[in-house]
């Protein structure tokens, strides 16, 4: 992660969840968990796989990660220097047992679910907040009566709590989606060389226990070749990131000069002009939405890749999913911060209105309150 | 729809059931639904109601697409002009209620919907015959061994019917994606000029009205602003497209001449080599896919649109999502055709695999042969 | 295209450019100019030649795009059943001599040039067009004080002809690309079944007469697997659309209610609130430019392919191309639309700059008027 | 940079090229200029200017880059933390003369611009140093038959320098489009809060100044709002890297257990069979690719911003070139390590001619002799 300007398209957080500590660690929990339940089908002996597991927890802090990445050139993933590695910290006798029946993918594949399970924590734990944030504005503003605008014209009134309402909404699906791929599309993955160790009863009970073990799913099928859960994956965190940039997106509006309703609670500082007020987070929010989504079109196209493994696609998930999900995080992140102390100018919105509606136009607003109503009922409901 | 090349991107029956006169009579099923729910809610006299339906049912044929394309143009949707030709039609009675509460992008958003329900009913049935191709595919060739291959290289023994079922696999869960989709996701959209109609009772019950009038779902909360569904719609085409592109591309891989293990029944011709079979079906099925990814990204961008209507993230949608049905028609289509009477050469199979596996690699097969009994109860359990 | 609302994302003009006739005039031309080639090399009889043209020139109008269509479907692309349908309507001896030497990608990537250079020719005129425009508005309001709006927040002064200026900046740069693309990159392609016949001295001088027939560049190298001019081309009318969608963006912002500086000259309607006066043309201009995006994705994506011919990224190149042209197209002419009449009100302008101006703010605005000078006489050196 | 696979995406130096160290240089390299080329015009003592010049060298080393990422949340962008920083380290008097007249766009996109000169100039001379090796198998393999493959079915005879002339081809062509870049669209940018500075005399020279101290182009107008060059410099990537994908592709293909044509030089190691030799450089050329491109949709789309400066679009550049620099030096590298050492196995080239090739069919390879004498000729004159 660049540290200069990519703090702004992330979090502290996220940043760590994905980082090469957090891959390395993913890795090594899954070749223990793998010797883990090789022991419990009685394939590989107790003890060497305790000596396994803690070798694998040991070389968490010790593997060199640069000379990993650099050999990872070489094999092209780091899966074989590690397993190299590993192999090198056991008995010669537990050697022979790592990564047994397994191949790079599954070390890859399964780590990148793991990977992705923290990730997903984080993003559902701060949409959760921004929902909350979002329901706090809707109820708090329910009467603030203020301009509705189509096409960017003024159109009829709304409140400000019923747009907000609009805002919870898509944060609420955005987290529903996420929440549902967690629960259910985030799997280990166990196919061998070629991808069918799953298919036969024992690699079935190994795949099983790696779940249990990893507290992923247990899919149905293997997965080395069908890599949709990846592209959903690319795609919800794309429509996460830009259920926070709608949100953005309207603060950048509200807050300009002319409209003048709200404006971001800490705003930024312009280097020449001392009189300036940026919307500095809703600006970043949008930019790490667009780096979001640039990632999701990688992952979704990953989908059709060669025979048994891909030859380049596949690849391409790694840091594409690294990279959505830091960029997800960042627009979440300066999304909630945006409204965090958003200084709502409900006298603007009274005078906008006045101001900008025509004479005859109808002034009831009865369906935008009820509209914040049901909103925060779905929301309370979502729990 | 181009007709000189667009052909081998798409199906005759998606291209109808996305054309000009399909969105019309989407458009016209909305407005005659809405006169019938505001009958039933006793706004609208009932005989109005009949009357505005029977016009949008008669107009369907006679409406002049090409005059209000071009009034579409100074208007920004289809929607005004259309409506001003429903008006001029009925009686003048009539005439004050039609598109009564409704803003354009209620009709378009709806008639989107009813769009994709009959793209994804056609998708859907497309993909379980493909799925159906896949899965005597691999019932035939269950115990049909070859060379499983990754990165393009030689790796282990699988059989041909563990490759069919791995396919088979990624057409499930592209047809599972899309159903649910279809059952769940495509709702009526009816909020008003601001969006917020539904949220009052009154607006409740037209809503659901629609719902039942209509054969859609009913949202919880309006979607004039969360266009996450629209979105989702797109990633998951890209990803039954992919998933069609994914056999289309080992279909080709297999297909060279050095491999020389399947080709497509009917093989195209070459305009300059007679002696040439080229798997054109295939070829023009992964040119689809990335017609159809293309398009996603419009439809994922589309998500952070600005207030209460998006000055053009949401009009690009109706062009996207038309485009990607018509898309992932074709790269299903294609893909169904060249699996249509595929040549298997078992023999060319089993010479492969004993020419390129290296004498002390493991040859049995069991696994694959398990996995095509697991992903085969997968699809009949899915019914 | 679409009827119904595709009108609103290209010009009429483009549509006939870019439609299956002039697919299919294009392609014959490339098999006349080839006959016509070999005449001049003494390979073909001249009277041969004169009667193949002849044909191409006849078979323009007769030819039945439909069943071309259908069969492009079983080979891969329209080249094979357009030469059978030109070889049915020449003598028996001539049959033999049409698209001599060439193979299917020749026809295909020369009449892809040729549409390009129609599509380029409209391009850069329009182009033309919207830049005096600009060039008439920084002119009028050279010194028309308004803000400057930097994140959207108030600045310091400008004039509107400086920001006419910027517009004028951006479409000369659009031009100039596309121009320079036009000139340079549009080649004749004429490689035989595996692309090497430029390579000889014989099938050098067909291709330099090739490109003399048609007035395309005559290529250093073949590049039927060099397809980065296509590329080029796929970004090229990106950044067009996107200096298009930027001025719309501009024109939409400007509009809003709260700023009111600015307002297109035929506002579109409403379906529900007779008040409104939407920037229509603007907002389909920024709705084009995502859709050009988009398919310039697909362009670039396209070079790299398998050996001798992509199975797949070639294929996709066609509709990318065309639907790239379709949607340039519409986001100029909708912002030239949207130019055309534009009212401007200098009175708010003033009044938006007094408002939001803090009191110490610096005022002089030569340096913007002085923009406006310089970027007038980088336009009328360009010619 | 993730260090654990993205080595693999990139090259040591280019990650230094890009790195916050190199970024926070530039962006002091522009500062320092400005405080030059302002005493050329008399504007800034020259003792002050040379003291401004010297703190820039030396902060060089000393700034906290962590502590000026976090403040760049605040507020937008890097440049206030790092003026503040700058204004801290230079005597009272010398602070008011910091960043004078500029504004952080000035900064951001001056740097931007020094980072990509870097860049390219390392990427021109990688694809010379891959041009080179194209060339040299074209040479030496002028004459070595081989199978010439479309849609991957046989065609004609082809030599295998024939094929790396094609690929001599596209590097060529890309390097010539980075070359072109690089030496004209390479511009300082100096317009102050709002753009306009440069549009009077004395900002004229300022800009010229600037563009004589960095050694980059002086541009006609400001380009604040004129991202073209920024999307130009992205497709180029985009297409460099296709270029050599491209290869990468074709290696990979070549290398296939039933082709066995090629081998990359330096095979990598399976994690689980060792008889595999996979072609790893080659699949991570092509990862390296697909980021690339992804990023290239960035760049083009952020050339709509809104008015005087963008609220996000602008934003995400950074991160977007960054990435595609990195990742655009990760194919070319990879690609270079491709042919480095390739083996190339003439027998089983001229076997699998024989086993494939109809009887009848062509067997002349004097135009594919001839093609390779022209790629060599002219990249011996592109010099």
């Amino acid at each position: 992660v660049n540290r200069l300007f990519e703090p702004g398209g992330t979090t502290p957080a996220m940043a760590e969840a994905v980082s090469d500590a957090a891959w390395v660690r993913a890795m090594l929990r899954f070749e223990g968990a793998l010797a883990t339940v090789h022991a419990q089908a009685g394939v590989v002996p107790a003890a060497v796989a305790e000596e396994i597991v803690a070798a694998c927890t040991g070389l968490d802090d010790v593997v060199d990660v640069d000379a990993i990445g650099s050999e990872a050139v070489i094999h092209g993933s780091p899966v074989v220097p590690l397993v190299d590695a590993l192999r090198r910290v056991v008995s010669a006798d537990a050697a022979g047992f790592v990564h047994l029946d397994a191949t790079s993918q599954d070390t890859m594949d399964t780590a990148m679910m793991l990977i992705a399970r923290d990730a997903l924590d984080l993003l559902v734990a701060d949409l959760s907040s921004l929902a909350e944030q979002c329901a706090d504005l809707a109820a708090k503003h329910r009467d603030t009566r203020m301009l509705g605008r189509t096409l960017l014209q003024p159109a009829l009134p709304i409140t400000f709590g019923c747009k907000a309402a609009g805002w919870l909404a898509g944060i609420i699906e955005a987290r529903r989606r996420l929440a549902l791929l967690r629960a259910d599309r985030l799997a280990v993955q166990l196919g061998g060389p070629v991808g069918t160790l799953g298919g036969a009863p024992a690699g079935r009970r190994l795949v099983a226990g790696l779940a249990t073990q990893l507290g992923l799913a247990d899919p149905q099928l293997g997965w080395q070749t069908e890599r949709s859960r990846v592209g959903e994956l690319g795609a919800a965190l794309a429509l996460a990131a830009g259920a926070a940039a709608k949100i953005a997106l309207d603060v950048i509006l509200l807050s300009q000069g002319e409209v003048g309703e709200v404006s971001e609670g800490v705003a930024g500082r312009s280097s020449a002009m001392p009189h300036k007020r940026n919307p500095a987070r809703s600006v970043q929010a949008r930019a790490a939405f667009t780096a979001t989504l640039a990632q999701s079109g990688v992952l979704l196209g990953a989908v059709a890749g060669e025979h048994e493994r891909a030859a380049g696609a596949w690849q391409a998930e790694w840091p594409a999913l690294t990279q959505a999900c830091l960029a997800c995080a960042g627009a979440v992140a300066r999304t909630r911060e945006a409204l965090d102390g958003l200084q709502v100018d409900v006298d603007r919105m009274a005078s906008n209105l006045a101001a900008l509606l025509p004479a005859d136009a109808p002034r009831d607003v009865t369906a935008a309150q009820r509209s914040v109503d049901a909103a925060l009922e779905v929301f309370r409901a979502a729990g």
